[in-house]
């Protein structure tokens, strides 16, 4: 390993896994919580971001994708898209986790030395 | 502004503005310098990234480039690239060194805030 500071994907995924893991499932609350989340920080997540996110956790067979049909008795329906874990997706979440915990104390750690040094 | 962590190019170039306000003055010390000040954090800076750092410094009017001759007064010589402020270099650095202290806080708040929310 050889970079700088956690990058913007392993946090969103991090907490992606966390929303997933309150049971939180519907596509459509993630950008809205992770705005919420990061809004006092100036920062503010694009959509595209967090699709990517999602994209990675379901290619690495973390979490899966299900598409309902909102309403599905009445005329007219909305499609919406649910997530899930699969059936080891739990525990691999957890492990990715972990790993992203080292990486975000050794980016304080950096941060902190640059104050540090600098200031 | 709208982005994540503080930029790697940011932090290079607060780190070579301090090297300069030490009289460090040889492009040949930076690369070694903080290679050595971010080891120990799992991070090695690229040549390439420094000499960016250098360079938009240098677009920006705070430090200029001097290119010497090393013992010029012997057959056989090298050339050496020195780094200076400007005039008003010292004071431009300052300022540019307390907007990227803020945006240092704020990327620490986002990593704290991840690890209490997450873990």
């Amino acid at each position: 390993m050889n970079h700088f500071l956690t990058k913007q994907r392993a946090i969103l995924k991090v907490c992606l896994i966390s929303l997933i893991e309150r049971k939180k499932m519907y596509g459509l609350q993630y950008l809205k919580e992770l705005k919420e989340t990061f809004k006092p920080y100036g920062y503010v997540p694009k959509h595209s971001e967090i699709y990517k996110a999602l994209h990675e956790l379901t290619a690495e067979g973390i979490i899966y994708r299900i598409k309902k049909r909102r309403c599905p008795d009445r005329e007219g329906f909305q499609e919406i898209i649910i997530y899930q874990f699969t059936e080891d997706g739990l525990e691999k979440g957890r492990v990715y986790k972990q790993m992203v915990r080292s990486d975000l104390e050794r980016s304080l750690g950096i941060i902190r030395k640059v104050l540090k040094d600098n200031y």
